[in-house]
């Protein structure tokens, strides 16, 4: 509740990224604000176990989920500003981080157009962490000096990326792909990737259904990957999703690993 | 002190991401990691702040520092190996993620090889909440569909990568960028990026001295950017940076903010 004195002086909005889905690959600063907050706005990807640390907060889920209605964003700026005015500690909690394809740069100049105090608290997001869970580092030496994390949910989101990158130059990712990935593999081997270039189809990292595809550029166009367009997933392509098989991160991966492929 | 029945049982690494600097950044699962480490090899820019919270392990500096001598990665790899054999838990703790630029698929293969053990615990790393918390969003609707992540330090690393991207066309983000961000502006500019593209100097980003620089790759290429090898920094470029000043982020920014241009 809003100190009877001075609401405004602790009403604020903290923009938080909850990280890939794994509750302890949320921050320590993540978790502190959570515990704080009254009110928590989330998306529909963090899982209950993230949420629920919000113990004294009234939780509501305002997001997104492929192919179904969801808030209006306008609506959820909105919402978080009438709260912090009322003197509420208002947590935004998303997937991931707040600023990788989050719309928390809308979200922060809605706040500052209103004049409410907002904070930003990054999470990890998983373009880098649902590789590396999976035994594949989106940067090595002498393989990929660099990587472009790309939104794939629509052609007219990933085929300008896919123009703007010379073939087989660094790692790829594309983040909200599992509907996508046949087209963004034809749209790579038509722009010049090698067909037979590795790539991985990662669904749900860091949760315990956690599965990984792997196999190259043409089988994923063929339609040889992992479909299931109610769970997060991500595409990855280079040559570092070889080097899988060979670090081979011993966690309970057995149990993860789908419809392996061999990368050539 | 490993079990005096199986030490082999228990003998693991855990290659751990830190995060940028602030521990509040560090994730729930780093933290119970470092607080059961036995041994924890950190590196130059991980602080005090963080490695002090695995109370009960001895803890060896192995890391790199700009210019400085640091201990051979064949040698990291030997310790962490010969440790694990005699059932320690070690934790490799490095800056941001150990996968992005942090050589942790090198110290994955070299575990394997040897029959070790070992976990990725995934960090934040900073070419995101660098960016985010001072205010500049790396992907945004209608400005930046993608963001590319390339290692700044050295001409050999960064210059590929421009090559490979049609200038203009999404977000740059150098890490290890501090020393050469005048090369990296001129080598920009010349690939044909407009001159006035924003453009933005982050020093120390989550922590207690973090400084913030913007301009554009004009002023970055004649040197009005800000210096200090010492310290970890990035450069970012593109026109998410122009963000920046709208979104202005509610930290105690005004502190950290120094030689503040005008991105035009």
């Amino acid at each position: 509740m809003a100190s009877l004195l001075d609401p405004h002086a602790r009403g604020r909005v903290i923009l938080v990224g909850a990280g890939p889905g794994d509750p302890g690959l949320l921050t320590r600063s993540a978790l502190a604000r959570l515990r704080r907050a009254d009110l928590v706005l989330f998306d529909a990807l963090v899982p209950a176990s993230i949420v629920g640390l919000a113990r004294r907060a009234r939780r509501f889920p305002v997001g997104k989920r492929a192919g179904r209605p969801s808030m209006r964003q306008q609506t959820i700026h909105a919402l978080m500003i009438r709260a912090a005015r009322r003197g509420q500690r208002v947590v935004r909690l998303k997937g991931g981080d707040p600023f990788v394809f989050g719309r928390g740069g809308e979200e922060g100049l809605a706040l500052r157009a209103a004049n409410v105090p907002f904070e930003i608290i990054p999470g990890i997001t998983s373009a880098v962490a649902a590789p590396a869970l999976a035994g594949i580092p989106v940067t090595h030496r002498g393989i990929s000096s660099g990587f472009t994390v790309v939104a794939g949910h629509a052609r007219a989101s990933y085929q300008p990326v896919i123009d703007a990158i010379a073939p087989g130059s660094m790692t790829l990712v594309f983040l909200m792909a599992v509907a996508a990935q046949q087209g963004i593999a034809d749209a790579l081997v038509t722009r010049g990737w090698r067909a037979s270039t590795p790539a991985a189809v990662i669904l749900s990292a860091s949760r315990d259904d956690e599965r990984t595809w792997t196999g190259t550029l043409a089988a994923l166009a063929r339609g040889d990957g992992i479909f299931d367009t109610e769970r997060p997933g991500l595409v990855v392509v280079g040559d570092v999703v070889s080097l899988r098989s060979r670090i081979n991160i011993s966690r309970d991966s057995a149990a993860r690993d789908i419809a392996e492929g061999q990368p050539s």
